[in-house]
This record gives C-alpha cells, structure tokens and sequence, in this order.
C-alpha cells in the first residue's frame, strides 16, 4: 500500500511556514506498516490542486492532504477535490451541524461564512474534528482513497489518529509488520558524547537501530526496532532502554518522552513533597514548564519571578547587603531566594535561579551564561553555579531552566 | 519565472526529519520575485528520483535540489541527474581537488568514498561548498535549470545565496520584480470574523493579495505585493497595513510581526512604567514572554506566580475572607492580585490573573475556561472575567495570558 501527501497554503507554498505535518503524517503512517513515496505542498491555486489530486489518485492508494478547509476565500480544498473527482459541492448537514455545535458549545454565534466549511464533494464522507471549525471529509478519486484535513497541527494529528490511521489499516487488512520505537531523554551531556556512550549498543542488541536527536536542550536516543512479534520486540526494547539509561546516568531523566519537568513533578507526588520557587533570569520559564501538567498543584505552590532586586529583598526577604556585596548573580544570594521562597511558600523545598542570560548584562567576572542555582529544605541550603552559554537570550533560558530542574530531580534520587 | 523545490532522502520521506530546507530556499526565491509553484520531498530511489527530475524539468524553469550529495551508496542525486539528462557521469576536477582540499586544510586523508563526491553529469557545472565535503552542481535539463545542493542546512544555505540566486537573477534578467509582504497582527477575533471585516481590500486596493493565517492564538493577516516599483510598492502596502489595522481596532496589536508581550513591553517603555504580575492559571507564562524581550528589566519587575491559596494571602495579601467568600477564581480576587503584586513591586501597574485551565477543576458556576482578570495602577483598580475554554490546559493558559496582556495593553491605549 502505497501514500502519499500533500500540503496545501500560501504561507507553506512561500516558505512562511515550515510544513511539519507531512513530517507527522509521514512517521505515524510508516509505524504502521504503510510506505510514503511522495510528499508535496502547493499553493492556495484551484487549476493547481485539482491537476495534482488528479496526478495523485493515478498513483496512490492513500493520499493525507492538509490544509485548505478554512472559512475563507483562499480555502480550496474542497473546491479542488470535487473538481477533480467530477462530483459538486454539497452541504453535508452532519458537518453543518458539527460546525454550529462547536460554536454554540462555546456561547458564541456561527459565523455565516463558516457554512461554507460544511461544503463537501458529493459521495464523501465527513471525518469529524473535535478541536476545530473545520470537519474534514474522505473521497475516493481514481485508485486513491484521499483523507483532507485541516492544517491545524493538533487537529489534524487527533484525526489522523483516530479516524484516518484506524481506516486505512482496516483496508491495507492482512498481517501487520510492527515499527517500534522507544526514547530516552538525557540532559547535559554534549550529542557527541551520548553517542559515544552508547556506541556499543550494536553488540549488545543487534537486532536495534539506533539515532540520536538533539531536541534542545535535550539530547534524545532513539530506539528503533522493525519486527512482526510485537510481545517479543517489546522486551527486547525494554531491555535495550534500560542498557542505555544506565549507559547515561545520571544524565538520562525519562525512557518515557516525559518532559524534565514531569519527571520532577512525579518524584515530588511520590514523596509527598511540595516546591517553591524564586526564578530571576529563567523569568517563569519554570513555573510555566511545571504547571504545564494537569494536578500541578499538589506539588507546585509558588514561583516569585523577581526580576527586580527590590522584588528579591521584599517578596523573598533576600539581604540587601548580600545584593550590594556579592551581587544578584551569586550562590549566596540563589540560596537566599531558595529559602525565601520555601518559607513564604510553606514548601518542602525551595529552588533559587539567578543568572545572566544575555545579550547584555555580562561582565568578565560573570560573562553571559552565568548562572547561580540554591536548593534548599528543612535540613540544608546548598548552591551549584555554572557559565554556560549557547549564545542566544532564549537558549540561555531554557538551559537554565533545565539546569535548575535538573538539580532538583538529582537531590531528590541522591544523584547530585 | 517559476521554480520547483526537490528535497530527496528517506529521513524526509519516513518522517524521521521534518524538512525546513524548503521553505528556507522558498523565502529566498519568493522575496527575489521567483514565483516557487510546488515542492516535493521524495527518498533515496533511483527510478523515482529520475522520473520527478524528468516531470519537473518539463513544467519549470528553475528547480533546487537538496541532499544526496554524500559519500554514501544512498547518495543517488547524481547518477538520478545524469539518467535523467541522459548523459554519462564523469569526474569533475575541479569539484576533486575541492574535496581534497576541505580534507587536507583539516590535516585529514580524504576517504576514498569521498571520491564519489567528485562525479557529476557530463555538462554540469560545478557549485564551490566552502563548509562540507559536498560540491553541487548545475545541469539543465528540459527547459528546466538545475541546482543540486547538500542537505545540511548551513552549507545548503550559503550556496543557495552565494551561487544559486545571483545566478537565477542574472537569468531571469531585465526589470526585477519584488514580492513584498506585510503583517497585521489581531488577537480577540475568531479568524472567520477577520476575513469578515478585511473582505473589501480588493475593492479598496485591487492590486494586493491577502491571506489569513490562524498562529494560535493569534489570528495574522497577510499583505502581499508584487510589483516592479519597489518604493511605490511599500507605500501602497502601508496604506494597505493602517486599513487593515482600522478594520481590526482594536483587535489589531502590531504591524510589524512582533508579540503582544513585546507590544506591551514598548508601550510601557514609552510611558517609562512598570509592571508586576500576579499570575495563577497562567503558571508564568506571562512572565516567561516578557522576558524573553531582552531589556525587559527596564519595565518588568516581579511576577508572583502564586499556585496556592496560601501563597496568595502570604506574598500578595490576598484577604482570606475573599478567597473563603468567593474563591480563588474571582474579580475580586483578581483586583487582590493585581493590587497586592503592584504594591509588592513597587510597580505603576498591577494584573492579576486567575483561571481555570483544565481539564480538571472546573465546576457548573465556573466552567474550565473561566477567567478573571484584576489591573491596578494608582488611581483605579478594574477586573473583566471571560469564559472561552479551547479544551486542552496549554492552549487555554496561552489564551488567558494574551486576554490579560491584552487588557494591559488596551488600558494604555485609552481602548478599553
């Protein structure tokens, strides 16, 4: 069975926006089984679309197309494919319905131009969007079952999970060959050294292929395994994962995709632990990593993002005369945070991060990419300070964030 | 003159790396006035790789290429090239001494696989690639010229700018045309109601395109121009940018692609005041974009991301009779917050911001979606609640933090 797929806009046709949903649908169509030979992506052009759904359906079983299902003027995909199809445009009244629902669920009155979304080519069948204005719809053109979706990126990846992958496997029928993928999550070893630590994995687990990614400021170790006995390839991969978590201690945080923050926020829960927080340079980057997570509030009580040091010596009581000796940039003063925010918090700890992230702010005692952590709870304080620096104000960051955390997570598993 | 864009390799074509190759070399033709018709990503398969070049070098003129120029035996672009130009490959001097060169500078052997590096299609021109090993080369083909590129991104990119469009340009020759684009920034709106309300540009200024796209949660509109007349262009599209803007009010927040969070910025910067937050639901997130503004101190003092209860009374001097009476989600609560982080800070201005983000927490009175805002200064203190849930907790902490940049925003501009 063979796909393929197509991007449609303006803004990706011009380069505006990089197309990562053919990415997507790409990787989730080859895990199961199905080759992509082709992707495209063309502009908001009617003659255009209609000649390349033609050629697709001349040579594809499967086409994802994403894209074109606005309610404006320059949303032709539906135009497109009953044009190529030869069939015209119809109001399909489950998709109307769906459009009004979706606005009415929300107190608001259907926009009359959103009727035009419930357009589809005649004979095809609705495919129902949970997160948006715009249903997509299924037709069959020439040899080709052709998918439309939105170009919105979680709506389209919710329905391409749950309706358009479901669908396509139960036509492809017969047995499944498994793509099994598992990651490990590690932080503050460089790409090349993670590599090396796991360079032998080949000897070890033949039957594995490996890749790393450097999703910044995380270095990702992908494992890969093609197999049609999926209870078999499972423990081969978990063993696999183990072998490399251990290769990368203490630096690998999750064999599960979680974030760093998750990963903290669990150990927390099981300890029945509670944090505060007092963040300078990180600016609330943590807070917002933390309480990204639904129940964040069991364990999560307080960030005091004092940018200014009248906002660190009045919220976090930190000493003035520590800022005027040693300066916002120290361990001293982080530790001070630290215990500010745990006291005004009630936590158990307390994590103080102050830093220079840049472009300005450095000196040559303290360049840009200095950063000072403190950590404390009801028995110490202790601080860790680091210069590091990846050149840019968001990617200093993010690295402190993650430093922070990481501090965090190391203390609570005995690690540091 | 039209372009078509070529990214080969099974990385791409599996999902395994999302290609922003393309889109880079399609902002780079489009603002030289090249018009880029459609891109292609396809793998490392020799028949397919000579049939796509044979369709593209019928229906373009100018075609860039990326990847498959490496040492490998994946590496096809070449002999792809060749097949479909039908002509033999022979080894380029000129590219040969190159690779040498790039090994020895870098006291290295060159690796004899690297001499494959050295073959091009009989007739092809050879591209310099001062960064990496692989030489690129041009070849015409059809009506069609060819740029074949690496797949690296950074040696991609100079070679594109150094070789590809100076010679594209020479080409295309005579009067240049310039692409230009703008864009009016709107938040407030849903995306069908801004088309509604900038439908009549054609009317008003026929000779400009528009297009509309949803970045969540703001909703962009794009003004696009070609024309030869460059300077007359730009005035024609600031006319085109301040009546968009006016149809928008007060919904419209830059004209010149930057964040809400940087709009504020200035206009505090402006009025030389400050800015503390109280930030419940929102877990820093508005901190976290403030400060992702170098210079933000200069404005931005505290945010008091105050997650408990406990945390509010103690650090913002929330009245525990309020949080009892009314809960934590409330005006009046909110008005606290702003009022208690404005005092706290020493600030000019105050926002509270307290919300359900979901999924859990909400109730039949005060749904997932529910927000209140407080915004102090020292003359008034005023509070708005909004009920718009967008049914995932990230997406809804991102539209409660622009509703309360938002209300800062409009009470500096008198537009509340």
């Amino acid at each position: 069975m063979q796909a393929e797929i197509l991007a449609t806009g303006d803004e990706i046709r011009t380069g505006a926006l990089v197309d990562s949903n053919s990415a997507h649908i790409a990787g989730m169509l080859e895990q199961n089984g199905i080759e992509v030979t082709r992707h495209q992506a063309v502009g908001d052009d009617l003659a255009m679309l209609v000649s390349i759904i033609g050629e697709i359906s001349r040579r594809a079983d499967v086409a994802v197309v994403t894209g074109g299902l606005g309610p404006t003027q320059d949303d032709l995909s539906s135009a497109a494919a009953a044009q190529a199809a030869g069939v015209e445009l119809v109001e399909d009244q489950r998709a109307l319905a769906e459009i009004e629902a979706f606005f009415s669920k929300r107190g608001r009155a259907m926009n009359p131009s959103n009727r035009k979304q419930a357009l589809f080519p005649k004979g095809a069948a609705c495919l129902y969007n949970a997160l948006g204005t715009a249903p997509g719809f299924r037709i069959s053109i020439g040899r080709c079952t052709f998918f439309f979706l939105p170009g919105v990126p979680h709506e389209m990846q919710a329905m391409l999970a749950e309706q358009v992958l479901p669908e396509v496997l139960r036509r492809q029928g017969g047995a499944r060959a498994f793509r099994m993928t598992r990651v490990v999550s590690s932080f503050g070893l460089p790409e090349s050294a993670v590599g090396e630590k796991v360079a032998a994995i080949g000897t070890v687990f033949p039957e594995i292929k490996l890749g790393l990614r450097a999703k910044f400021p995380e270095i990702q170790v992908k494992l890969y395994l093609n197999t049609a006995d999926e209870a078999n390839g499972q423990m081969i991969l978990s063993q696999a994962v183990d072998w490399v978590a251990g290769q990368l201690e203490p630096h690998a945080f999750s064999v599960q995709e979680r974030t760093l923050a998750e990963e903290v926020g669990d150990l927390l829960k099981q300890r029945g632990a509670t944090l505060a927080l007092a963040e300078s340079c990180t600016g609330g980057l943590i807070a917002d990593w933390l309480t990204n997570t639904a129940g964040s509030s069991d364990y999560f009580l307080l960030s005091a993002v004092t940018y200014a040091n009248a906002a660190k010596i009045k919220v976090l009581g930190v000493s003035e005369d520590t800022l005027q000796r040693c300066g916002a940039v120290d361990e001293e003063t982080a530790r001070q945070m630290a215990e500010g925010a745990r006291r005004a918090a009630g936590a158990t700890y307390g994590l103080g991060v102050t830093g220079i992230a840049g472009p300005g702010g450095g000196s040559p005692e303290k360049p840009v990419g200095t950063v000072c952590l403190g950590l404390s709870d009801a028995e110490q304080c202790s601080s860790r300070k680091f210069t590091i620096s990846f050149g840019r104000r968001l990617m200093n960051k993010r690295i402190f964030a993650m430093l922070a955390l990481d501090f965090v997570r190391r203390r609570m598993l005995g690690k540091l």
